[in-house]
C-alpha cells in the first residue's frame, strides 16, 4: 500500500491529514508519531521539516512541499535525493495578486501623501497619475508574476518584467539577467518582488538598486515585497525611506519573522507592514493538487513542478 | 461667425480659451471680459457660473458643462432653457476607476486592521478574503459605474449594481429603484457611490442604510464616495465609523469643501480623506470633446449627452 507521511510545523497537520485520508482512501496517510515503517514511506508532505524529518525514508519517490517557495527546504541539512514537487496553487496565486494589486494601486494613488495631509488636516489638491502613466516592474515571472502582470495590465498599468532567463508575457516588456537589470530598474516606478529566494537573489532589494529606480512618481519610487524577507536588506530600506531614495514600501515578509517589536519599520509612516499574510496555501486546493499528483505518479505519470536544485527553485 | 463664450471659475479659463482657439479656428472664442454681443453667443462653456453668467445670452444653442456632474448647474437661478451638454470624459472615467479600484482593494485587504496592528507593533496573522469572495456594490451605473464594474470584475470581485432604472451590465447583478434598494445593500460588502446628485439621491449615504449593508467583511462594511458630498450625511458616517456599523470609509467629497479643519472625519483612523482629487476633467480631452460637438452641431447634427432636467442628470 502506498504510504504518505505528513510532516508539517506551524500549520494544522491534523486537518491536512484528515483531508488527505478522505481524498486518497487507497493510500495510507500517516503522521510522524503514528506507527509506520520509514523505509516504506513513498511520499513525504512537508512544511518547515525538523532536522530529522527525512531520517530513514530510504524508499522515497518524492518530497511534496506545501510552500510555493522551497528556499528553506533546500537548506535542510539531510534533504534526500528524491525529486521535490512544489505547490503551484491557483488559490494562492489569486490572493497574491489581490495583495499586489491593492498595494500597487494604493501607491499609484499617492496614498502616503494623502495620509500625511490628512493627519495635518491639510486640503491640498494634487492629482495622481493615471494607471496608464505608471510603470510597474515585476521581478520574477513565474506563475505569481505572470498573474500579477495580467491583472495590472487589465487595469491599464504599463508593466515591465525581469527574470533570470527571458520570458515572453503578452503586453509585458521583458528584461532578463544581470545585463538588463539596470534598464529594468530605470523603467520602473513601482517595483514588485515575486522572485524565488536563491543565493543570486538574496539581498537583491538593497540601497544601491533603490537608487536606480525611475524617479517619476510623486514622492519617489516604491517597492512591494511579497516574496521572502531574505530578498531585502531592511537597514537599506529604512535608510532609503528616510532619505527619499524610496517614497514608500509595502512589506509582507521580513529578515526575521515575526518582525521584532523593536524594528524601526513598524514606526515609519511610509512603510506598510503586513504579517506575512499576502497569500497562504489553501488546504482544499492543496489536498486536491497533491492527491492528483500522487495518483498520477502511482499510475506511471511523471511528476509536475519538480524543483531544479542547481537553480534553486 | 459662431461664437463660444467661456465662463469658468476656479479653473484655468485662459488655458482653456487658448486651446479652444487652436482647436476651432472657425469659431470666435471669447471670455466674459472680452468685447462681444451677448445676444450673438451660440455656445457657453461653463464651470461654477456666477449668478449673472447667462444674462443676455438670448441666442444660445447649448450650455456646455465642464463637469460630468451638473447638480450645481441645475440649481442656477437664471439657467437658460437651451440644452445642457455634459462632459463624458474617457480620461476622467479612467482616473475615477483608478481611485475606486485602489480604495476597494485596500479595504478588501483589511487595510485598516493591519494599520492598527502596525501602530501597536502587533504581528497577528489574519487572512483577507479573496476578491472572488468579496462583493462590491456600485450605486450609479452610468459611464463611471460601468467602467468601475468592468475593472472590478476583471480582478475577480463579485459586483452588484443599483440604479434608478434597470441597467444591464454583463457580469453584474443589477438592482433598480427603491423597491430593490435593501436587497442591493444586503448583498454588498463594499459600497461605491458614483451616483448623480439629485433630490432623490441627496443624503442617500446615511446611518439607516449603513445598517442594511452585509456584515461579512472582517471589521464591517465599507463605503467609498467619489460622487458628491451631498450624497452623504457626515454626522451619520462619523457615528457609524465609531460604533462599528461601518468598518471604514473612503471619502473624496464632502458636504462642505474644502473639508473644514474642525471636521472629526480628519481624525478617524478608519476614514480615508482625499481632497476631491479622485478624477479631474482633462483640458485636452475636454477641448477635443466639445470642439467636435460644436462642429457637428453647426453641421446640423444633434447634440449628444444632453441633460434631462426633470431627471436631474
Amino acid at each position: 500500500m502506498t504510504t504518505l507521511l505528513l510532516h508539517l510545523s506551524d500549520v494544522d497537520e491534523a486537518g491536512w491529514t484528515e483531508r488527505y485520508r478522505e481524498a486518497l482512501p487507497e493510500v495510507r496517510v500517516v503522521r510522524r508519531d503514528d506507527d509506520y515503517d520509514p523505509a516504506r514511506v513513498d511520499y513525504v508532505f512537508v512544511w518547515k521539516p525538523t532536522p530529522e524529518a527525512f531520517d530513514g525514508l530510504s524508499g522515497l519517490k518524492a518530497v511534496l512541499s506545501l510552500g510555493a517557495g522551497v528556499d528553506a527546504l533546500l537548506k535542510h541539512p539531510r534533504l534526500p535525493q528524491a525529486p521535490i514537487v512544489r505547490f503551484v496553487d491557483a488559490d494562492l496565486t489569486e490572493k497574491m495578486s489581490d495583495y499586489v494589486v491593492a498595494q500597487v494601486t494604493m501607491h499609484q494613488r499617492l496614498f502616503t501623501r494623502f495620509c500625511r495631509d490628512q493627519r495635518a488636516r491639510r486640503w491640498t489638491q494634487i492629482y495622481p497619475p493615471a494607471a496608464s502613466n505608471t510603470k510597474v516592474g515585476i521581478m520574477g515571472l513565474g506563475a505569481l508574476g505572470a498573474d500579477a502582470a495580467r491583472r495590472l495590465l487589465g487595469l491599464g498599468f504599463g508593466v515591465v518584467g525581469w527574470s533570470r532567463t527571458a520570458k515572453a508575457i503578452e503586453g509585458v516588456t521583458n528584461f532578463a539577467g544581470e545585463a538588463e537589470f539596470d534598464a529594468f530598474l530605470a523603467a520602473t516606478d513601482i517595483l514588485v518582488c515575486l522572485l524565488p529566494l536563491t543565493p543570486d537573489t538574496t539581498g537583491i532589494l538593497n540601497y544601491e538598486m533603490f537608487g536606480k529606480l525611475r524617479r517619476k512618481l510623486d514622492g519617489g519610487p516604491v517597492i512591494v515585497n511579497a516574496a521572502r524577507g531574505g530578498h531585502q536588506r531592511e537597514a537599506d530600506i529604512i535608510k532609503a525611506l528616510d532619505d527619499g531614495t524610496l517614497g514608500a514600501a509595502s512589506l509582507d515578509v521580513f529578515e526575521v519573522e515575526p518582525l521584532p517589536a523593536a524594528s524601526p519599520l513598524w514606526g515609519l509612516d511610509n512603510c506598510y507592514v503586513t504579517p506575512h499574510i499576502a497569500a497562504i496555501s489553501n488546504i482544499e486546493t492543496g489536498v486536491r493538487y497533491f492527491s492528483a499528483i500522487i495518483r498520477a505518479h502511482e499510475a506511471g505519470k511523471p511528476l509536475p513542478n519538480v524543483i531544479d536544485r542547481a537553480r534553486g527553485y
